[in-house]
Parts: C-alpha cells; sequence; structure tokens
C-alpha cells in the first residue's frame, strides 16, 4: 500500500536520487516544502526546470557562464598567460576564495577513472592543449586536480600530452594542510611534503 | 563579482534554504543536476512546482492525501476506536513499518512550543478533541509526540483537555530503547525506565 500521496512520493525519490541524500532526510525535504511559502516552492521549481537551458559552458575553459565565455575569461584585468586546470567548477570558486591567483582556469569536466570507464576523450582535455599551445613559453599550466588516485593519474597524463610543447607546466604543492597535526598524517601525504621540502 | 550565472546561484540559494544542506552541499547538488537527465530534472521540477496543488490534508486525521480523506481513514478494516496522535506525517510512517497497529492517526502539524510561538490554537488539536468525544469510552487517544520537553508538554495540554471525556488517553512507553548500552543511557531515561517497570 501506498501510504504518501503519489507525487509526494515520487518527489522524494527525485530528492533521494541526490548525492549524499537519504530516504529519511529526502522526506523530511518534501515535507518542509509542503510547508514553505508557494513563492518559494515555485520559483524553486522554475529555477531547477530552466537549469539547463539557462546556463551553457564557456568556449574556453567550460566554466558555466550564461553567455559564450564566463566572466573569468572575458575580464581583461586577468593574466592570461596563467592556467589553472581543476576538476569541476566548485573548484575555481574555491580558489577565487583565495583571492590571490589572477590567471584563467580549465575546467577538466571530471578525472580520469578506468573503474568509472572515464577516459581521457571524456574530458575537456583537447582543448586545453590547445590553449596551452596557444600560451607558448612564457605561459604556465597549474595542474590542481584532487591529490587522490584520479587526480594525479589525470595530472600525469596532461603533464605528457604537453611534453614537447613550451609551456611551463606545474602541479600545485602536496604536503600537511595547515592547522594539521603531523601525527595523523597519513604516509603519503608525509612523503610528498618531504620531497616538496624548501627553504623558509 | 558573481562567479556563477544568476539563475545557478539562486538554485545553490533555494537548495540552502532547506534544513541541514548547507552552500557547499547545496553547490554539490546543483552541479550534479546539471550532469543529470533533463527528463530526470524536468520531473523533478514539475513534481516541485505542483506539489502544494496535488496534495490535500486529510479531512480526519490530517494526514496527506491526494483525496479528501487518507488511505488510512478510508481504510475499512482499520480499528475506528485507536487513534495514535502524532507530531508530523513522517511519524506515520514510522509506526506504518511497524505493522503491529492497525487503528488511525491523528497529525498535530508540530508541538507547543512558547519559545517558538507555537501555541495549541496552531495545531490540529480541535479536531482531535471532537474526535475523541466522538469515540467514547471503547475509545483510546494514544499520544505518541516524541519524548522531549516540547513533546511531553503537548501530550500534558492533550490529556488535560480530555480530562472529562469518557476516552482512554495514554502515552507509548518512554525507556531504554532496544540495543542501548544502561551505562550511557541519561538520567531522565534511566528514571523513566524505572517509573514504567512491569512484570515480564
Amino acid at each position: 500500500m501506498h501510504l504518501l500521496p503519489k507525487n509526494v512520493q515520487k518527489l522524494i525519490d527525485h530528492f533521494t536520487r541526490l548525492p549524499g541524500i537519504g530516504g529519511k532526510t529526502a522526506s523530511r525535504l518534501v515535507l518542509y516544502l509542503l510547508h514553505s511559502p508557494k513563492e518559494y516552492t515555485d520559483d524553486f521549481a522554475e529555477k531547477l526546470g530552466t537549469l539547463k537551458e539557462s546556463v551553457n559552458f564557456c568556449r574556453d575553459c567550460y566554466n558555466l557562464t550564461e553567455e559564450e565565455l564566463c566572466s573569468i575569461c572575458r575580464d581583461e584585468y586577468r593574466d592570461k598567460y596563467k592556467i589553472i586546470v581543476v576538476e569541476d567548477v566548485l573548484d575555481i570558486l574555491a580558489f577565487e576564495n583565495v583571492s590571490e591567483y589572477k590567471g584563467l582556469y580549465h575546467v577538466l569536466g571530471g578525472l580520469i577513472s578506468p573503474i568509472q570507464g572515464v577516459g581521457p576523450e571524456d574530458l575537456n582535455i583537447g582543448i586545453l592543449l590547445k590553449r596551452a599551445k596557444h600560451l607558448g613559453k612564457k605561459g604556465e599550466i597549474i595542474i590542481a586536480t584532487n591529490p587522490n588516485l584520479e587526480g594525479e593519474a589525470t595530472a600525469m597524463y596532461i603533464k605528457e600530452q604537453l611534453r614537447n610543447e613550451e609551456v611551463n607546466v606545474t602541479r600545485i604543492a602536496r604536503g600537511v594542510p595547515t592547522g594539521a597535526d603531523l601525527d595523523y598524517a597519513d604516509k603519503v601525504t608525509l612523503l610528498r611534503a618531504l620531497q616538496g621540502r624548501g627553504g623558509f
């Protein structure tokens, strides 16, 4: 027997499909929405329904945008000779919060993962290689994929592809994060911290 | 500067308003939706937009329904002389999962909470009192509000309101939950477990 009305159950199922949201949480969210003001749920539904149509991927860097080029690529005060390569759009937000960096970005749209069946051809790597070629020896490609198995493999792949180009290819430093306790750092992190040591 | 397109940011804000979902989680959810099949997001938006219109509250018990009476109140095989009083619709699902109980329910739609400005008049208590009066001495009102401050206060209030009625008013047992470790039980729980002790 269906205890909940069909549409309510269907909406709960839709929420449950989202990453990190289980059945109980989904039920609570739907109940919350049911008691929320109509203007809120209406606008929520409208923005959700038009999400895909209202957003493009930037022609150059695959960041989200409403126009052909994203706001970062359009910004003429940015250093066009630096490109940080990231896995997804949220990583751009993370770097922008630091506000130290004033170069450009390139969103791969994923990481190479044979287990999940994601190969280099599924990512926005082709256009990155073209951008890199265009930069020449004044340019720098900073690979900032996550420091895990897929992230390292993807970084190595891109480095290999750019072997014969003049552009400089660098990787963000891996080591112990600020505020961390050395006792609790894992072996690989400590090894990277040692390998990457420098003067201070 | 707005890094994300306006509509994307707006949708993230809508998700952030949901209970238990912070800004980072909301961003991840929206990014996930952006890469999901269009049929999914379209149906998600449609069910969300029509949620309020497609659902009524049951005339008798305030459970969710698509008709005038909910599926439980319509079920003629249920014991009409027992009513479990719960805070919200999700509590009905919890009791139905036990499948031991075959009576009816009554959804209060909240708990009395002076701090949050919720008084008895804001809850579906008036109609509960009418239903209770109607049951007479063969009936039982089982108060199953959560065993916290607001839940106990609401239970006491309802009991007091039904003082002069013939109906039996009971409260679900409070004690140590199955599988719990007595060492870790708090004082009030242990006190309730002692007070409610019985033969076995």
